[in-house]
Order: C-alpha cells, then structure tokens, then sequence
C-alpha cells in the first residue's frame, strides 16, 4: 500500500482527513441499556437474584483484563464474541449461578445481546452527514459479525466494518490504530479517531491519528464518573455526532 | 465463534441461507471497461501505441499468477493494490515502456483505477433488494481499501466489506471461503457464493457454501468464450442480481 500512495503524499502535516473511526461500545451505541434489557428478563426467569444493572457492570468490567492477556501476548487472538461468552460464564459464577446447568442456547443467545445494542440518537444522523464527506468505519474490539449484525439491525451506514478482528490487535495497542490506517491507505494522520473514552483517544494520537471526542455522560448510567469531559488536547470536542459533522464543515 | 453459535445450530443440510458473498470483479463490477477508460488517455499522454483494451487484458492475464505465489506459499499475504502495481510495471515493460521514467503518481494513480470500477447496470438494485433479507458482502481477491473505495464511489450497499485481505489468503484457497464463513459466524451451508465465474463457485460448493452463477456474458469483451453457462449443478443460474433476489424469494 506505501508504495501505491507514496508518491503523491504532501507531508503528514498537511494531510486533509479522509476517515473517521469511530470506537463503538459507548460511543455509537448504548451498550449498558441493551445488555440490561436482555439480561433482566434472563436473570428472572433462572432465578438469579440481583440488578441488572449490576450484571451488566460486571460483564462490562471483566471486558478490559480479558483483552489484556491478548494485548500482553498471553493468549493468541481470540474475537470478542468468545471474550464476551468466557466473561458471562465467568460473571454467572461469581452470581451462584452454574452455567453448565442453563441452556447452552441461551447462554449463547445471552452472548450474541451486543450484537443487538442501540445507538444513541443521533447516531444515524450524523453518521448520515459525516459520510457524505468521509469514509466511516467502527475502529471497534467488537467483532467483525458482532458489529455488522449490529450495524444491520440498527441502520448503521458504515462504509466497511473495521477493528480488532481486521488487524488481530486490540485498541489501544498502537498496531489497532497504525494497521487500520494502512489497511485504508491512509496515513495516520489522514485518519480521525472518535471516541466517548480519553484513553482511546490518547492510544491514537500518539501514533499520529487526529482525534474527537464526543461526551456520553451516561454511558456507565446516570451516576457516572469518568470520561465527563475531555482530557487531552483533542481536535475535536462534541456532544454528539451530528455536532462532530457540523464542526468537520 | 463455535463456542457461540454450536448450541443452537441445527445440521448442515438444514441451514438457511443468511449470508451471499459475492465475487467482485466481473460479477459485480466491469472491470474491464473502467480500466480501458483510464488506461486510454494514459497510453496516449505517454506516447505507447497499442489497443488499450489490449493493454486492460494483459493487465487482468497477471493477476492469477501473481496471486498463486501466495497461494503456494512462495511469497507472504500482500494487499492486491500492490500486485496491482507490480503488474503495472511488468506489463509496461512488455509494452516497451521503461517504469522507472514514467511519474510516480501517475502509476499510482493508475493502479487506484481498479478502485474506480463501474457496476453492472442491474448491481445497485439487486443488492439492494437482496441486503433486505440477507447479509451481503464481497467476497473479492481485492484488499479492504479498494473494496470500500469502489463501494464508495458506486454507490454499492455492502453490509461490510469481506475478502482476502480479512481472511489473508486468496480464492480459490479453501481457506478464503471456510474463514469468511467463520468471521460471520455462520457455517459455510448458511453462505452462498455469487459469482459469474465457474471455478470460483466451484471452490465454494466443495467446501459446502451454497452457489450462485451470474451470466456476465461480457466480462471480457465481445468476444468471451468462458464463462458464458453454468458448467456445475449451482443451487441458482440467473442472468443479473435482480433475478436473483427474485430467485431467493
């Protein structure tokens, strides 16, 4: 791919965007309302005493240390969708619950629940806009069946699915970031990275990627702490992505 | 993914269809007229004579061998946008021109023109009519970035863009279908191939995907002697993407 676009590349400096990527689970979609939902009717009916709310927060959190064995090259890459059906056994366990006596069908339906997550609501909206000028793609761990089920059921209008499961390297390892661009023939800095979470953002920028930050304040519900406000110097700062397309103007 | 989806499959022979993976060039695409467009002036402006569709022909003729050295295991995975460019410059020193004095970008350019091909005219609305009821995706010798920019360009409805470059190995390997089918989540019976090219379908059915044939009579110019009839039992033989969504109905 360098040799194709080389030649006619200005310097990284004066490169014009040309995608934006965007992180998914938080920043696109409402993942802690969609896992609640089908969790609460699941929890009910196996008798399994508890809020939702708090079984989703527990899947959610063993999310990142089980990402972090790939990361640390512990275990070779493995989709989220079996991440995510380890966590909720794991999860089920630490609940009382023994998940070799629920059906494996359900258990597995349980898991395939973030492949059926809602955006926020102006997701469509400004994903509509912003591709009217750029490429737009998830730069997301979830994947590549998870996101374009996803994508399918809610109306997404990607222009290709990318992430994780594309270049075997989990964000914020620098390659999800480096190997995306080039999978683009982009350069780094020809490549936006949208995000709901400071971290992401700071993963890509220092690998030469611009960056928005986009503020979801009730991703983790309505007493959330962190990732109220930007911390970094980011190039963009929004409310929503129909804000990003009117700022990218 | 197995883990996932296992419990609740029923055996092979009772899948549904879910997923059509369509080759891309020459069944959805013409490739062969969008590169004599581009190549003609480029001929002209540097002075080498000969028949550009001459010229999009030997083009085409570099691109199975170049491919079966990955296949065979002689070269590691590379990106078709730069076997593209390597057989760019092969194919201009056959034509007597010397690479190295042509402008880079130019080359450059000219290699991207496989990003810039035209659908049949029935392509837009068939898929469209098609990704109503299943996941729709190429399933293309051609890398991510030239998949997105065509779709881009064309107008072309993926759900998401699938291909060699996702699977990192090339058709007909076995391997570029049984692991697409695998990145969906599905088994291979629940994938059908499209595709206007026999051997293609071919691979696909021997390692169980569903098959569909699409006469596309003029793939290779008035007067094509391939690929003009089914030459294998295809689940479906249609003349466009329209009769096949009416097929599948």
């Amino acid at each position: 791919m360098q040799a194709v676009r080389s030649a006619t590349h200005p310097s990284a400096a004066g490169h014009a965007v040309r995608a934006l990527l965007f992180d998914t689970f938080g920043t696109v979609v409402d993942w802690r309302a969609g896992i609640v939902r089908e969790v609460a009717p699941f929890l009910s009916r196996h008798g399994i005493s508890g809020r939702a709310e708090d079984f989703a927060d527990g899947w959610r959190e063993r999310y990142q240390p089980a990402m972090q064995r790939v990361r640390a090259g512990e275990r070779s890459f493995v989709r989220l969708d079996v991440i995510h059906r380890e966590n909720l056994e794991d999860l089920l366990v630490a609940w009382g619950a023994e998940p070799g006596e629920l059906p494996a069908g359900e258990l597995d339906d349980l898991t395939r629940a973030w492949h059926r997550l809602d955006p926020w609501p102006d997701a469509i909206e400004g994903l509509r806009r912003l591709r009217e000028r750029f490429v737009v793609a998830p730069l997301s761990n979830g994947n590549i069946a998870l996101l374009t089920n996803m994508a399918k059921r809610a109306g997404l209008p990607w222009d290709c699915i990318l992430g994780a499961e594309v270049v075997r390297a989990y964000k914020p390892d620098p390659r999800a970031y480096l190997d995306t661009a080039e999978v683009l023939g982009l350069a780094p800095s020809e490549c936006m990275m949208v995000a709901a979470h400071n971290d992401d953002l700071a993963a890509a920028a220092s690998v030469g990627l611009r960056t928005a930050f986009v503020r979801r304040p009730t991703e983790h519900g309505p007493t959330q702490a962190t990732d109220l406000e930007p911390t970094g110097a980011w190039d963009h700062v929004v409310s929503d992505f129909v804000e990003l397309a009117a700022s990218l103007r």
